[in-house]
């Protein structure tokens, strides 16, 4: 195995990352990864806060939703309000009132995900802002700016993520490249309470993968991500990516899924060895009236929960399951009617109370995936 | 003065207006108006709740504004899910997860706002259904029959109000057919564990007014709301209608002003004796990003705000004005930076983070008012 030796690995105070238990039956771990603004035990999930609010939700709401940490948007954050104004204010915990550990996602997908670029090369991209057509420059160093003003624990490198499907050769250029601006962003960092990861490319070719993941742990990256995946290739495909570089992967490294995604997903990467998931599901399906249930998924504008007293899930402890029941006599909880009525009303309290159930649906997955393997190990 | 005996307004059981407190100087007061589901403190202000959701804002939310009674809306209700939905469910306050008192409006507004009435008669109003056309019966005993299957504390009159301005013959016809109502809506009233009110009517016309309040007077209701203000005559207007009537009712009964107002119009209405309102514009006025603060207005989204650390209001105490600073060093509460920034980038937390401050800022209002009559007395 090409492992650099932990040694290597040791990460700069305050950062820190504790495997508390390994899983007998699976590559699965729980951990501690210590942050200037407090742990994330891991396997953990994000609540995406793209403009620095997770849709819906004030930070009562999120503590409640027992989570723990949230993942923000560099490139939406410079687009508006700008990282000027954010670290005018004290960063971004106290911008938007969060305490706990915030990761900043680089923009990247962002960026090339939108149609007018006009121009890519080694040291950066050139594209027209989507809204004012202003033409702007994102450079590794730029982006490393913006993060470091933003002031997030943990930030990631400025990487070219490729569509699916893409060629073998553009994949390659643009995991290459994805590489050097690495280089850049470890040259560029500044700040030494911030954690950078590498961000693992390739796409779906094997060879791409296990180049990307050695070149950045040679670099001596402290944790990965791994980037590209999740973008219509399936599960299985993107398992497959996974176990492909996973073991190149020092178990002592904090690995990062990006943009994961459905409750069987982050299952199945979790016993992969993945440490930390972020992804819009549960806010935007709530927004859009679905609900994860234990039972599945439910469509709460569904004719047949119209006069149905039931809680979305019986088994959920959370504020829209099973808030006190304060009506003498009273049931906990909103019913499925009540539910339905405020998505057929178009009542922003439907969508709210939707995203509470979601996100905590999401923390009570991991939390209970993180107890067994503290139970199995 | 045309008052009947106190003894005539004694409420039935768990119903009771007590006035703890009278001002030396107007004629305001404190009181305790005892409903089924715990008192309501007056002067009190309700939250506007017309889909059986006070926009943007979870019951715990409501709570912690201190809101102790909310009003609903029967027309709308009755429209969307169906009171017979709402029975179902256990009523309003189980359907709507609302412990404390609930009045509901019986609609009588909203079906006169309507352009496409057809038919206004005695017995009732004819119109169709704004959304798919349906010719809608609108009557006293249908109003009442509606209020009863949603099972609210208190409960109004079907009335007809008119616009302003009105002619004195129109304002007549509206105020003599709206006492017919009256007598039919208090006949047809069955359940014991809710109470009625009757609406006074009479437009700006001092005659009309008395005639209505002594009319409903001599028909027994225990307490009285006054329709018909604040629809345009402006303030000045409005005290004078009030004040024409006001000293017509007895003191133990009970008052409500229905839709107003600003924090303005409800400090004079209180001096002139009324103990109870309601209007959209702290919810109204938050999701369009104006707050009331105790230097005035603030419209958020003004770029003068885009980089402003301070809170709405440093005085608050509300969650977004005043939330625990839970980052070490940090400040308490939302910076108006932070509040413009959700508001540009269509937040859905911006809303409600504003929604939260005036409905506050209005329970606010009207407790300190008590305060000061309590210790005026």
């Amino acid at each position: 195995m090409l492992c650099a030796s932990v040694a290597n690995y040791t990460m700069n105070e305050p950062f820190k990352f504790n495997i508390i238990a390994r899983d007998k039956s699976s590559k699965a771990r729980a951990g501690e990864w210590h942050t200037p603004h407090g742990p994330i035990r891991t396997p953990a999930f994000m609540p995406v806060g793209t403009n620095a609010t997770v849709k819906a939700l004030t930070p009562q709401q999120l503590k409640d939703c027992q989570v723990s940490v949230l993942i923000c948007n560099a490139y939406h954050l410079h687009r508006r309000p700008g990282e000027k104004i954010v670290e005018q204010m004290g960063g971004l915990h106290k911008f938007m009132n969060w305490p706990g550990p915030i990761l900043t996602d680089s923009g990247g997908f962002q960026v090339f995900s939108l149609s007018e670029l006009t121009k890519v090369s080694d040291s950066g991209v050139e594209f027209k802002d989507p809204i004012n057509g202003d033409t702007i420059m994102f450079t590794p160093e730029k982006v490393m700016a913006i993060q470091e003003a933003l002031g997030a624990d943990i930030i990631v490198q400025f990487d070219q993520p490729v569509a699916y499907p893409a060629t073998y050769e553009a994949t390659k250029e643009a995991t290459l490249r994805s590489l050097k601006w690495a280089q850049a962003c470890l040259k560029a960092k500044q700040r030494k309470d911030q954690m950078l990861l590498g961000i693992i490319q390739g796409g779906v070719f094997n060879d791409l993968r296990e180049l990307s993941t050695k070149s950045l742990l040679d670099m001596g990256f402290q944790g990965l991500a791994i980037g590209g995946l999740s973008v219509g290739e399936g599960s299985e495909l993107m398992f497959e990516s996974i176990k492909g570089i996973r073991d190149l992967i020092p178990p002592e490294l904090p690995v990062y899924l990006m943009g994961v995604g459905t409750p069987e997903d982050i299952s199945g990467a979790i016993k992969l060895g993945i440490d930390l998931f972020d992804c819009v599901l549960p806010t935007r399906n709530g927004r859009n009236g679905f609900a994860f249930t234990a039972q599945g998924s439910l469509r709460i504008r569904n004719l047949q929960y119209q006069s149905d007293p039931a809680p979305l899930d019986a088994q959920c402890k959370c504020y829209t399951c099973a808030n006190p029941p304060e009506i003498p006599g009273g049931r906990a909880g909103f019913s499925r009617s009540y539910l339905r009525h405020l998505f057929q009303s178009e009542e922003m309290l439907g969508p709210t109370l939707l995203s509470i159930h979601n996100t905590y649906y999401f923390q009570s997955l991991v939390k209970q995936i993180r107890e067994k393997i503290l139970g199995n190990a």
